[in-house]
C-alpha cells in the first residue's frame, strides 16, 4: 500500500484503515493500522478517541467515492430501467478485479455482527442510500410496487457482490437476466 | 452456550466452534474456543493440529444439519418449483429468529477472505451443493437454463439471508415474489 508523504496522520490512518479493513477483514488490530500509517497509537487514539470511531469514520470518508462509482449521474437523460443497469453494470466491472472482495459495507455489517457498532451504522446508511435510489427510480419507471423493487434490487446487488467476492461466481450472464426478470415483473419502463 | 458433560473433548470444541465462529466471527480466538469447551490448547492442537483445521471440520460436521434444514425430503412427490421455495421458505423462517446472522457459510468465507483457507474450501463445498440441488430441479422442472437459474436463486439466496443477518431487511414478502418471479421467468413447471 502506497501512503503519500503528504498526507497527514489522519489522513493516513483513514486511508490504511479503509485498505486493511476491506483486505484483512473489521478485526485487524491497531497495531497493524498504526504501522500501515505510520503513525503512532497515541496518535490514533488522541484523533479518533477508539478503533472503533476510526472504522466508522473511514467508512463514512469512503461513501461519497464508493456512491459515486456505482450510481449514474443524476438527469443523465436516461430512463430509469437504464439507470438502474447501470448500478449493476458497475458492480459485475469491479467484481472482475482480482482484488474485489465484495461490497465493503456488507462485509462489515457481517464481519462486526453488531449493529450498534459505529462501523455497522455507517455501513448501513450507506447501503439505505442504494435502496433509496432503487426506490426513486422504481417509482419513476412506474414500478407497480417501489419498495418491493428496491427490496429485490438490493438483495440482488449484495448477492452479487457477495457471491463475487467469495468467488462462487464470477457474475458474467448472470446479473443482467436476474434484474431485467425483476424489471419486467415490476412492469418498470 | 451450553456444552453437556458427557460430549467428548473433540466434540466439544467442534461444537464451541460452530456457536462461537457464527456468533463472533471466524476470528475468534484460540484461548476463547478452549475456554468454552473445557479443553486446554494442547487438546485442540493434538486433536486438531490447528484452529484452522479445527474451523474446517466444525463447518464440516454442521454441513448435514444445515442441508437437512434447508433442503425438501428427496422424492416428496411436490413439483420442482414446489421444492425449489421450500428452501427459500426455511430461509424466511430462520432469518425470524433473534440469533439469526445469515448463512455461515457465506459470513466464513466473507470473514475469512482466503478461499485456499481449508475452512474456505468446506464452505465453498457446501454452497456448491445447494447450487447443484438448483440445478438438478430447474432441469426437472424443465427451465430453459438450468444452470442460469441455479445461479440466479444462489444469488437470492445469499443476498437474502445475507441482508436478513445484518438486520437489512427481514425478508417478509421479498423472497417469494422475487423467486417466483425468475422461475416464471425461466419457464419453470
Amino acid at each position: 500500500m502506497t501512503i503519500e508523504v503528504q498526507a497527514s496522520p489522519r489522513e493516513r490512518l483513514l486511508e490504511a484503515t479503509a485498505s486493511l479493513t476491506y483486505r484483512e477483514g473489521a478485526g485487524i488490530g491497531v497495531e497493524a493500522l498504526c504501522k500501515a500509517a505510520g503513525v503512532s497509537k497515541k496518535s490514533l487514539y488522541q484523533l479518533f478517541g477508539s478503533k472503533d470511531e476510526l472504522l466508522a469514520a473511514s467508512l463514512e470518508r469512503g461513501s461519497t467515492s464508493y456512491t459515486a462509482a456505482l450510481l449514474p449521474p443524476a438527469d443523465d437523460g436516461r430512463s430509469p430501467r437504464e439507470r438502474i443497469l447501470h448500478v449493476f453494470e458497475q458492480v459485475e466491472s469491479q467484481a472482475g478485479a482480482p482484488e474485489f472482495q465484495g461490497c465493503q459495507y456488507l462485509a462489515v455489517q457481517i464481519e462486526l455482527k453488531d449493529q450498534s457498532h459505529p462501523g455497522s451504522r455507517v455501513a448501513h446508511r450507506v447501503k439505505e442510500e442504494l435502496t433509496g435510489f432503487f426506490r426513486a427510480e422504481a417509482a419513476e419507471g412506474g414500478a407497480g410496487d417501489p419498495g418491493l423493487l428496491a427490496r429485490q434490487l438490493s438483495l440482488v446487488f449484495d448477492g452479487a457482490s457477495a457471491r463475487a467476492g467469495i468467488r462462487a461466481d464470477r457474475l458474467a450472464g448472470l446479473v443482467r437476466p436476474t434484474v431485467v426478470a425483476l424489471l419486467d415483473t415490476a412492469g418498470l419502463r
